[in-house]
């Protein structure tokens, strides 16, 4: 496996007016870096400007800590921006919540284990212990945390005291069977990511492929989406369908449903470790 | 073009039990009737049994009276059977309403034009003048009902006769921007069918584009149903999905949204014309 | 309807190198040009930059000679670009080519006639009469060519004098059983467009549905692409696919696939009138 | 886990002629079979019947050896039958062979072991030794035969020995990088399921995905089908698409093309395994 590069990406936000993409890529060539990848968009609604820039730093003339301080004093600052900065060889830190289905969490942790998904995933928790084989199979510590309505306050303290612990930055909710508390959601804001087994807003809630069945939809869908204080109504991250007939039971909306849920589970966790997503306005920009 | 093959079709839905296939086949084969399309479902929740099979008359020995009679007695009363005869070349007579979107009554006209459809299409109805052209350059009647809140039960009155007039027994709603009375509905159950430009369950209701928009979705849909007294909520026929992006504004989704509607209510306009759709419970049964 | 805007949009095409986006968008700024649309792409494989960029001309200082020349001078002999200016004003003029087929002759003149194609339609050019009653529905001329092994130079020769007398810019191949020859296509290099009614690579030639019912696959497609020398082998501008099985027969194939057809052309004809495409060794770039 | 059924599943093709499917339901109902999936097909070019249907065995009358031989006699013999007989407790029994890719193998291990799939996998075979690892994390023998051109003759008649050991009766290509002799292919024919990352019959052959980059397709494909003697040409058992555009690298396509690989593997796999599939003249039936 060769060396991880050592780029760094800017991902920017701000009222849009004339020459931001010059400005930005300008002090970034000034100091000698080298972009390879610049993307932009504008949302024409709100006016306002979206940016992510990657660049080479082998050459690059400034420390971590000048190019922050410079960037927010000469373009941040004047231009109002929001603005996040990554290392492209500092990989997110992710711990899956799952519970009983296993097929999104083997799908993540062969991603993981094959190369695919920069990521590093220090710890998977549940609140069963069904999945503990899944974890071990691959080398990876499992932490079980049952959930009852009077113990969950306290069990979610803990849960976030080892996350702290693993010094995770990202939680992947891989069909985890449990409603997060606001409180603990606020800890973690744009950085949960859940798996919805359709195609949001039809049929939030509880068993959607059921709802799908009694309404007699012709698709069914999956959709990923960061999570908030409302209950599937966060920014949507991905979303999928495939193609239904009135041959299908409940059982086989299940059982095809699956492979939509890997699978768009898995865009959303890529799109996210690859600083790739944006939330303006409960909504996502999902750079190509 | 070829004379019009002069077949009976029969679509059954029934209490599901053993034999049934056996049973409406060997009936049909008995009187001489040779067979060319078969096709039935069961639905394990309901226990019920649904058909469409279609014969060739040429040497059946039953005239249509006899058909039916015999049918009912030998068949349909012993086994509790809803069922409808169609005959090939008795091509259902629509009505097209329509208001100012051209694109999908145009998609109906040149596919009835070219012999896609096999329909007649006596009549244009519509509560503006605007699409009177394109009903004039195919050569179709055009009836104008300008809808206000006072005059709608009159209008709606002198539709209704109109539709009688023509002997109508179909509602294409292509685009019409009036949402039709309860009493009106009434009078053509499992016979209106109108496009929505959602996949709904979501976005049911007005402007579902701008919904869509709102809420940051990643595909945007069209549905083809039945219309029912609840708005949105008939059985659905016929759906389908493009996929967006953040890059894309309200009028992409609108520009884009349209090849969707189209193609997806002429999809549901032929499956109805075929004689293929069968409702049961709000759901269709739509055979292949 | 609003009056058209007047618009200027300049596609690039030159090697790779820094600062090519910052470059042209300063020029525009400089001379008041107010810039509403930015893309561009990098072909990491061949080192090759493409752009399009549009601005308003209100306020905008040159003259469309002063622009040309000095953009000329300034910009694109130093970068070794090749370019095209267009105005959103000049509208393409499109000669429509139809042997017998209806669908996507329909589905181009009624998107005309709604005012979604931003093209003018002087002329439509047959080698068979079956169409010409379309072509009058719509109000368009319509001129007949037979062609035969014995004539076809003569023809052609024919049809490109009127094409020049009706200062055609654009030939759209909606579904014209004749293969042009080179030297007529000569004179229209990336500037005509084919609809192709297979997955191409897949099924190049004669009857493509009967090909992909032979092989049995599971999806069947439309390519819509600019035509070259050598046949079904131009440059793609768009594609698409629908799901089939085996109980589809070669008719249903084609029924299905005309809705593809018409959709896919549709899609790369109005690409091509919204200055959208760019070709670069025999592939696209299609910007959003 | 529930007790696997024991259900009884016939797979037949013959010469269409009237009464079929009545005479193959009596004969089963007849003997006291409850039957719980029926669905036929018939192909009208070649005037033949398909037939998939299952019963449940708990009051069948008949033995395992009385079936097979009545079965023969009344109905086979007389009606011109070839036909198979499954029972949903014997299941498949699969060996896996790859060679460095994981997504297709993980991918079929994870659903093995989630029971998503009703099959034994007793061995992996694989001609390196990259994925010993995943066979080891899943408890699965893994076998490494090298081939090299002088070699293949033996390690191919080593490979059959060791899959007669294990009673292996179906070959699952994970994306095997090998081509199998016709000799060894030959040993199971409709047997071994391959994957193609292509939408065959385009990009048949080696590097699908740079051929279909160089191409510049705007959908890459992948494809399962049986093996055959003919590279690349056997019956196809599933296929799928995605959208791709110019923005895309062959690396993108690699990484994007292996979430739809290793779902249309599966998906034919499934098929295979629940005694879907019926090849005839090269193509497949593949039952809902």
């Amino acid at each position: 496996m060769p060396a991880p590069t050592h780029n760094a990406i800017l991902l920017i936000s701000c009222p849009d007016q004339a020459g931001l993409v010059s400005l930005v890529a300008e002090f970034i060539r000034r100091h000698n870096g080298n972009i390879i990848y610049l993307d932009q968009h504008v949302d024409p609604e709100h006016g306002a400007f979206f940016m992510r820039i990657e660049w080479e730093l082998e050459n690059f003339k400034l420390s971590d800590e000048q190019l922050s301080t410079l960037f927010q004093e000469d373009i941040a600052t004047p231009m109002q921006m929001n603005w996040r900065l990554h290392y492209s060889d500092q990989r997110p830190r992710v711990a899956i919540f799952a519970t009983r289905e296993s097929h999104c969490l083997y799908d993540l942790l062969s991603r993981h284990q094959s190369g695919e998904l920069d990521i590093d995933i220090p710890v998977i928790i549940s609140n069963r212990e069904d999945l503990r084989d899944a974890a071990d199979r691959f080398g990876i510590s499992f932490s079980h945390y049952p959930i009852t309505p009077d113990n969950k306050t306290k069990q979610e303290a803990e849960e976030l005291e080892l996350l702290r612990t693993h010094n995770v930055d990202t939680l992947v909710l891989a069909r985890y069977m449990q409603i997060l508390s606001d409180s603990f959601v606020s800890h973690y804001p744009e950085k949960i990511i859940n798996i919805h087994h359709s195609f949001l807003p039809a049929f939030a809630g509880a068993r959607p492929y059921h709802q799908a069945y009694d309404r007699g939809v012709k698709l069914v869908g999956a959709t990923s989406h960061y999570v908030t204080a409302d209950l599937d109504e966060g920014p949507i991250i991905a979303q999928d369908v495939i193609r239904v007939s009135h041959r299908e039971t409940v059982s086989d909306f299940v059982r095809r449903g699956r492979d939509l849920e890997k699978v768009v589970l898995a865009r959303a966790v890529w799109a996210h470790a690859q600083r790739k997503v944006l939330v303006f306005k409960n909504k996502t920009v999902v750079f190509s």
